[in-house]
């Protein structure tokens, strides 16, 4: 169905592609969504990866890096070409451009002659984004190109398509959120571990929850560059870093989760951006927020956004906000939507979800069966007998007092068995005399399950 | 910017639209995407509102309903034309046909006549969704139209469009929810107020959340469509309503809830569906859900969705899953979508932010302030006399035993003022001589705030 097109000669001249669904033949809107990546660190990596090991409109057929030979990695495919020269991704046949050095420059100049080149863009830099967004979206505009940073914000949480798209019907008056992991690290190990801050500091450095100089984290401006993005896409006004007040977690001590809790409370950073008639408000420092609210419940290097609709209230958005493979997820789905809008690969993507070979509701679990007997003794023995012949076994019995004996409920908690096997056993036991109604059986899911 | 169409003459030869980007000239493609809209329940209603007052691509040019008499309102502009006859939807000079009356039939055949007739179409109807969205989307394709349905599943959460584009780059492997508001609401009313099944149903059945016969709600039908739907989008399995194993939440006493806390968990509705080799496990069941989990956590008739990706992990999505605004805001924006491929009103909202013209982050919120001081007599008084000056009211004063005198931190809490009014009085205070280091401010966010 995918046709690999072969390499084009280095620095060909620029051209400017049309869009594909415009100038296209029907066999050439098959074809694959062939993509460049300039930038192969950890995020680049997890790109390359994901693109390896999944079906999809998106071919990766250049890599850039300056220390290419270095960096080369022999789980590519032979014919995706290396070169440390990043003109000759601006002269090459692809349609996306995936930008991931970071930093302003040079990767502004390099976005801005990607777009001039003819192709679309994605970008996890979120430094550039907040700083000069507005007018690469033009560019990109003008050029009749896509522009997509989804990964600049909030990692493999797809708040940005959500905020612009999913939400699109709404009218948003306000986004709150954690947007930087490594704050919420440090801020929920100090409220746990009742460590001090530079103690938890050092323990994100262990862990590669923050850098060498965690400036640029602790002191707001990450999360202020992210919540002037999600503003611009959600808010639709325009925002830069530099417009939002930042005010650093480096003065909050262990003390203050102490009194923090008095008040039925903890301490995040959190960012947020609110239309107020004319006025936006926007902030990102660490505040008090309820322990009841959602804010609260972010644990370790987690994000979270709240966004606030006038129609649709609020709606949630969690996961993890950093790492190689989360950030790839949002990468790769940004080039997803490009390669559809460009028509790439329709014959590719377009398959129909299938059939599955089994349909089951067989899971494995935990089980909790509740038991409703007249009570006399003999009971727990005649059940357990049915239990250990089908080799299930009981984790817990339990019977909370003040019940009638003529109606008494207890509860057996048995290890993790498939739903059909319990259900078996219980075949047995529903004739028995002593139970007044049947026995109710309910999974027990564990955290993640 | 945008120009309203002349309403065309009623009964028109069907015709073929072609999609706008191949056919449009410059100038129409400026124009709007022309809706109608068949049913004028509590949805259509909500979504003939967002339309009204919000600017956006979409123009709602018709109403169908039976009762057009009983149900036309005067705040929709003059120029909509109301008909109860549904063959004038589909003979309508209309890009897309928005149908909301729900049910298999006729809803089945008026989505597949208002496709045919090569209008694109935006339903809420999870039940046809669920039953017959694989021929629906098929024939959509077909006539080379949209078929959009993120109001069918968990209204106001944009999860269908995040799992199937935000997510796109992932490889989802299990997707777990909270997809029944009326379930969530019944036993979240067993768990907090000792009610019984029953008792719960009927406060559900006044407040609204609740039909007059709740079983498809509470014998887990309506979950299962939404997770049927869910499935398709995220796992790219074909699954229907019936295959998804169901079982009703009405043998859930309230001693389960006991046993349940017993066990550190609560009871949910909870629907699953994850992959296992070949085999689709499918479930909407009650279950036993950790209290530390994001499903035990849903109170009331809210939702919650569980994405589990191979590469990204966990991501989460909650909100309002029900009601006619957050429905609204869910099919507004897939009409905002369709209008966008279509490149329907691409000069009114390319729109680019507007900056707006005043940025502060002079937040209004309570106020945390805590001293680390020198003890002596007075420290309070003088504090209090400045605050009072500034005409800030004190909340309350805590200071935990355990300090030594010369370095005592305290707090004072504060009523909501201005940050910028705090920071005047904290002006004032930074220079007196007991203050062993400079009083730290945070702000206390207020659930929701």
């Amino acid at each position: 169905m995918s046709s690999r097109a072969l390499q084009k000669p280095v620095r060909m001249a620029r051209h400017l592609t049309k869009p594909a669904l415009l100038d296209a033949k029907p066999q050439q809107r098959e074809a694959r969504c062939k993509i460049a990546m300039i930038g192969f660190g950890t995020v680049g990596r997890s790109v390359a990866k994901v693109l390896c090991e999944r079906a999809g409109r998106v071919l990766l057929t250049h890599v850039c890096s300056r220390s290419v030979n270095r960096e080369r990695v022999p789980w590519l495919p032979p014919d995706v070409r290396w070169t440390d020269d990043v003109n000759e991704v601006f002269a090459a046949d692809v349609d996306v451009v995936v930008e991931l050095v970071g930093g302003l420059q040079p990767a502004e100049d390099w976005i801005r002659r990607a777009l001039e080149s003819g192709k679309s863009v994605v970008t996890a830099n979120k430094q550039l984004i907040a700083h000069s967004g507005p007018e690469l979206v033009e560019l990109a505009h003008r050029m009749g190109r896509h522009l997509c940073y989804g990964a600049s914000v909030a990692g493999g949480i797809p708040v940005v398509s959500a905020l612009q798209d999913g939400l699109a019907g709404d009218r948003l008056l306000k986004i709150r959120g954690i947007l930087n992991g490594t704050c919420n690290y440090v801020l929920t190990q100090m409220e746990s571990a009742g460590m001090s801050f530079a103690a938890a500091v050092k323990e994100a450095q262990k862990l590669g929850f923050a850098e060498a100089d965690p400036s640029e984290d602790v002191d707001g401006l990450d999360a202020a560059a992210k919540l002037a993005i999600l503003a611009r896409v959600g808010l639709q006004v325009q925002l830069r870093t530099g417009d939002v007040m930042c005010r650093s977690i480096r003065e909050i001590e262990a003390v203050d989760f102490e009194y923090a809790h008095e008040l039925g409370c903890t301490i995040r950073q959190v960012s947020r951006a609110e239309r107020n008639g004319d006025c936006l408000f926007a902030s990102a420092q660490p505040a008090l927020v309820p322990l009841s609210s959602p804010l609260a419940r972010v644990q370790g290097s987690q994000n979270l956004v709240v966004a606030t609709g006038e129609f649709g209230g609020d709606t949630v958005y969690s996961g993890f906000g950093a790492g190689g493979n989360p950030t790839a997820v949002a990468v790769v789905s940004d080039l997803e939507a490009i390669a559809k809008a460009n028509g790439n690969g329709a014959g590719l993507a377009a398959a129909e979800p299938q059939p599955p070979k089994e349909i089951s509701s067989d899971f494995a679990s935990r089980q909790y069966v509740r038991f409703t007997v007249k009570d006399r003794p003999g009971i727990i023995a005649a059940l357990a007998a049915v239990f250990a012949e089908h080799q299930i076994n009981i984790d817990s019995i339990l019977q909370k007092p003040g019940y009638e004996k003529s109606s008494l409920p207890f509860l057996i908690a048995f290890e993790a068995c498939r739903a059909s096997v319990l259900e078996k056993a219980l075949e047995k036991i529903r004739p028995l005399d002593f139970l007044v109604k049947p026995p109710l059986s309910l999974p027990v899911l564990s955290e993640g399950e």
